[in-house]
C-alpha cells in the first residue's frame, strides 16, 4: 500500500426517526442558531421541515431558513446563503436534502467565515480550513457528501462546475434515515446508482496501484448497490435494501476506498461536470452516459483491472464483455447510456471539448485530458 | 440495517518512516510533554526509541518514559503509569509497541484525569469520557487498538481480564508503518491472524441480523488476512503483504464491521480472556484454541451463517466442513487448536468454568454463558 492519511471525524446517526433528534445532536456542540438549507418546498409539504424545526426549538436552537437549492447547485444561491449566515449571525449550517443541498451548505459554511470570494476555494486560490459547523439530514443517497469534505458547485456566470475540499468541511453529524429516502423515484434511484458506481469505478479503473483489500472493498460496494437497486426498483419501500444502498453510497466516497491507492483519477467526473453544467442534466445521468464510453477508451491502459472488474462484478470474462455488461445493467435500471438519451446533440462535441480543455489546464491535467482523449470519449458516447 | 452510530475520529498516519514524524503530529495538538509507554527494551536496541525521542524534542515536546509492559498487560503497571503521568504533569500518552502497550496507555490516559481507581472503568462503575490525549506507533498488527477506544487489562490480584471503552479513549493519531512490523516472528504472526479472525468471527457468527454489505466487508477482511499471512510466513519482509495485513487488522475492530448489525456477541473473547489471565498465554493463541471449539457449539444456532462462512471463505459446503477448514488453516500457520497445545490441562476445565461464571454474571450474560455452554466449549477444545 502507498502511504496514506485516513481521517474522517464525521459522526453518522443512522436509522429510523433520527431526524427528529437533530436538535439534540446539534445542541451537544454548543450551537445556538442554525441556517437550514433545503431544496424544494416538498420538505414543507411532507412534514420534514416542521419535525426539524420542532427538534431545534425544543433544544433551544433558533433558526433561519434558505430554500430553493437545485440539482447542480448554483454559486448565486451559495452567495445568498453566505449573506444570510453573516447578517443573521448563525453559528452552524443544517442541510436538509440531497447532495446538492449539502454541497451548497458546505460552501456557505466555509464562505461565511471567509473575507474573500467563496469561489476562491473552487479555483484553489484559497482552502477552506475554517468553516461554520455543518450538520445534515440526507434525503437522497448517492453523492457520499454526508461523510466527506467535498462540495461541488456550478458558477452560474461561467458555467464552470468545480469542487472544494478542506479540513473544515466535513459534516459534524450526518443523519441518515433510509426511510426518508423511500420517496426517491425510480429515475433518480438509477441516477444515484450510477453516481455511486462512478465514485467507485473512477478510482478502481484508473489506480495504477490498487491493494487487494481495497479492490475487495470496492467490489463489495458495487455488488451491494446492484443487489439493492434491483430490489428497490420493484419495491421502493424495502427498508433493508434502502439502508444498505445508503450505506454503500456513504462508503463509496468517505475515503475508505482510497487508502493506500496510487495513481487514481476522476475521469468520468471530470467530463461529466461540464456536461451537467452545460445542459443541467442530472449528475448520475451524465455519468451513466460517460462511463461506458470512457471505459472503452481506458480499457487498454489497465487491461488486467478491466478483466478483474468483468469477472468479480459481472462474472464474465474479458474487458469488452464487462463494459457491455455494465452498459446493459444501466439500461436495465433505466439510466441513459448515450448523449442522445441525455438530449445532447452530437454536434455539440467540439464545443464541449473547447470547454473542457481549459479546465484540464487549470487542474494541471492537460497531459491526461487531451483534445484526443476527450473527443474519443464523447464520440464513444454517441 | 439496525439503527447505529458510527463515530471514529482517529487520524491514521500509514506508511514508511512515519514514526519519525510523530513529534510533528503531536505538536499539532498543542501537547508539550508526553509519557512514552513501551514494552521490552527491544525498541531501545533497534533505534526506534531514539527516533521517537528525537522527533519529540525536535518539535519542542519533552517526555518521560515507562517501559516493561507485557502481553496481557497488568493493572499494576497501569497504576505506575498513572502515578507518573500525574506527578510529572504530562499532557498526553504516547504508546510505542503493540496492543498491550496501547491498551495500557489508554488506561493510563483515562486514569490520569480520574480521581477514583482506574479499575472502576473496567467494572463499569464509571466511564472514561475524559482522558489525556493518546498517540501511538503500532509495532504489531492484531488488536485493532489503534483505531478504537477499547483497552483490555488484567488485574494482577484478582486475575480478572476486563476491558474499558469511553468516548475519550480513541487515539488522536495512530502511526502504522508496516515496515516496523516486519520483525514479528512467525509464531506471533499466526497469533495475530487468529486475533483478527476472532474479532471478525465473534461478530459474523453470532449476529442475529447481518447486512449483506457488512458480511462482504468481513469476508474481505478474512480473505485479506489469509492471503497476506501465507505470503508473510514465507517472506517476512514482504512490505505489501505486511501493509494489507495491518490495514485489515485495523478494519476488523474499528467499528466498521458492526454498522447495522444486531444481536452480536464476543463469545470467544469472553472465554479467552480468562484463559490468558490464568495461564498468561498469548491472546491470539488462546483464541485459535477456543474458536473451532466454540464454533462446534454455536453452529446449530445459526446454521445458514456457518454455511455462508464455509462457502465464502473456504469455498467448501457445510458448516462442519467450514469449521474443519478453519482449524486446518490454523494448524497450517502454526496456531494452536487444543488446550493441550496451549499447555493447559483438561483437568482445569471445572476451575475455569467457576472463574467464568461470575464474570458472565457481572456482564449480565448468564443466560448465554451458562455452565453447560462454557463446559461444552472447553471440552470441545480438549
Amino acid at each position: 500500500m502507498f502511504d496514506f492519511i485516513y481521517y474522517n471525524p464525521t459522526r453518522i446517526e443512522f436509522g429510523k426517526g433520527k431526524e427528529e433528534k437533530i436538535g439534540n445532536y446539534i445542541s451537544e456542540y454548543g450551537v445556538s442558531k442554525v441556517l437550514i438549507v433545503y431544496g424544494s418546498d416538498r420538505i414543507k409539504q411532507n412534514g420534514l421541515f416542521d419535525k426539524v424545526a420542532q427538534s431545534l426549538t425544543g433544544n433551544g436552537i433558533s433558526y433561519e431558513a434558505l430554500g430553493g437549492v437545485h440539482s447542480n447547485p448554483l454559486l448565486s444561491k451559495v452567495y445568498e446563503g453566505i449573506a444570510m449566515a453573516k447578517s443573521k449571525g448563525v453559528d452552524a449550517v443544517l442541510a436538509v436534502g440531497g447532495g446538492s443541498v449539502l454541497d451548497s451548505s458546505k460552501a456557505i459554511a466555509a464562505g461565511a467565515v471567509y473575507e474573500g470570494d467563496v469561489w476562491d476555494f473552487f479555483t484553489y486560490k484559497a482552502f477552506p480550513n475554517q468553516a461554520l459547523k455543518i450538520f445534515d439530514i440526507m434525503t437522497l443517497a448517492a453523492t457520499g457528501s454526508e461523510m466527506n469534505n467535498f462540495a461541488v458547485v456550478t458558477n452560474d456566470k461561467t458555467k464552470e462546475k468545480f469542487s472544494l475540499a478542506g479540513t473544515a468541511t466535513f459534516p459534524t453529524v450526518s443523519v441518515i434515515n433510509p426511510g426518508l429516502q423511500a420517496s426517491v423515484n425510480k429515475e433518480y434511484l438509477a441516477y444515484s446508482a450510477s453516481d455511486i458506481f462512478a465514485h467507485s469505478l473512477d478510482m478502481y479503473l484508473t489506480a495504477t496501484y490498487l491493494p487487494g483489500f481495497i479492490a475487495g472493498h470496492v467490489e463489495n460496494i458495487l455488488k451491494t448497490v446492484m443487489r439493492t437497486t434491483e430490489i428497490l426498483l420493484t419495491d421502493a419501500t424495502h427498508y433493508e435494501a434502502r439502508a444498505e444502498f445508503a450505506w454503500a453510497a456513504t462508503q463509496a466516497l468517505n475515503f475508505t476506498t482510497f487508502c493506500g491507492v496510487a495513481g487514481n483519477r476522476f475521469d468520468t467526473h471530470f467530463i461529466e461536470h461540464t456536461l451537467s453544467a452545460e445542459y443541467n442534466i442530472a449528475h448520475g445521468a451524465g455519468l451513466s452516459i460517460i462511463m461506458p464510453a470512457w471505459m472503452k477508451w481506458q480499457k487498454n491502459n489497465l487491461p488486467e483491472r478491466f478483466e478483474q472488474f468483468a469477472r468479480n462484478i459481472f462474472h464474465v470474462e474479458g474487458a469488452d464483455t464487462g463494459i457491455e455488461a455494465l452498459k446493459a445493467w444501466y439500461v436495465k435500471i433505466g439510466a441513459p447510456v448515450t448523449l442522445k438519451e441525455g438530449n445532447i446533440s452530437e454536434k455539440d462535441i467540439p464545443m464541449l471539448v473547447e470547454k473542457l480543455l481549459p479546465v484540464a489546464a487549470m487542474r494541471g491535467a492537460e497531459s491526461i485530458y487531451t483534445r484526443e482523449m476527450i473527443t474519443t470519449v464523447l464520440e464513444n458516447a454517441k
